[in-house]
């Protein structure tokens, strides 16, 4: 599904190119793309038509991942784009991926005129929002394994395309404290 | 600061209250009053004229604090409100607090028309999604240490304002981490 018609699904079923006064253009990546790198400054956001990314954080010595995009939907260095700062995540297609991409420039454009631009942002940022205090309350809540279930139950195409390592990488555990939850969870 | 004169300074210079699409009632209370339980049904979100809020979580046995907001600002149970449910959280007034109240309901009506209210939710949630992930960003990379001297560099008051057990709450650590950090600062 493309932008336009995930934008007449979800916010508003009469929505035209006009109204949203932004254009996106096609772009295919191999799976492995660095799609934003650590340092880099951000001129683009994304929309992910198909495929799965995910989004690096440099933790000291160590690289977590702090965050996975399944089709469809927006993804960007977000942070980065909201402060007009150098991005300080890496954002990596984990298969191949067929998205959307548009300038931040012209989406600030639009939003200085188009209401559906606004209540899009609006939308989705929430939709972010959500998703961070989600985690976040996890963390505080929930143990590895609770976790690991939520994630197979709600993502199991994440499950399915990634090592174990990666897996354990999202959830802030040992790659063989969650070998041990899956055994358990499968005898 | 009133709600629409804060729109004015920060979000577009010749809003009305008309642009808006949704009125805002004054409200007082005193310090130590429970402004939204755990559970409570959420049917109104606040703009903060004066006053200090904490926002917590219950993790176990323990309750977190997993947010402060200072004047002036917008805050609310918004998970829940954007989710629909009760409330997870207990948001309650550190000090007396002057605010500001709408109706969730209200706001909605105006979502559908108002170019105003869209842009000024779409803003206000990225300015809150920013919070979460710096927070985030701030457990995986800083020390505790680290972490509240940005608090007290960033928000002097809530130092001033809050006991050292709601401060190490807030940082994750125990009061008596705390206390030897304070001791090195100060020595």
């Amino acid at each position: 599904m493309h932008l336009l018609k995930y934008i007449q699904k979800n916010i508003d079923s009469t929505a035209t190119q006009e109204d949203l006064g932004f254009e996106a253009f096609p772009v295919s990546v191999k799976k492995g793309t660095v799609i934003t790198d650590y340092g880099q400054q951000v001129d683009k956001g994304y929309f992910l038509i198909e495929g799965m990314i995910e989004v690096l954080f440099k933790s000291g010595e160590e690289e977590r991942i702090i965050d996975f995009f399944v089709s469809e939907g927006f993804f960007a260095a977000y942070s980065a784009m909201l402060r007009k700062i150098p991005s300080d995540v890496k954002i990596k297609a984990i298969t191949d991926c067929k998205m959307e991409f548009f300038y931040f420039k012209d989406l600030e454009k639009a939003y200085e005129n188009s209401f559906l631009a606004n209540k899009l942002g609006r939308i989705e940022t929430g939709g972010l929002y959500l998703k961070r205090v989600q985690r976040e309350k996890d963390f505080l809540t929930k143990s590895a394994e609770e976790r690991y279930i939520e994630l197979l139950e709600n993502h199991p195409q994440i499950i399915q395309q990634l090592p174990i390592n990666k897996i354990a990488k999202y959830l802030g555990i040992h790659p063989e404290s969650l070998s041990r939850i899956r055994k358990k969870l499968t005898s």
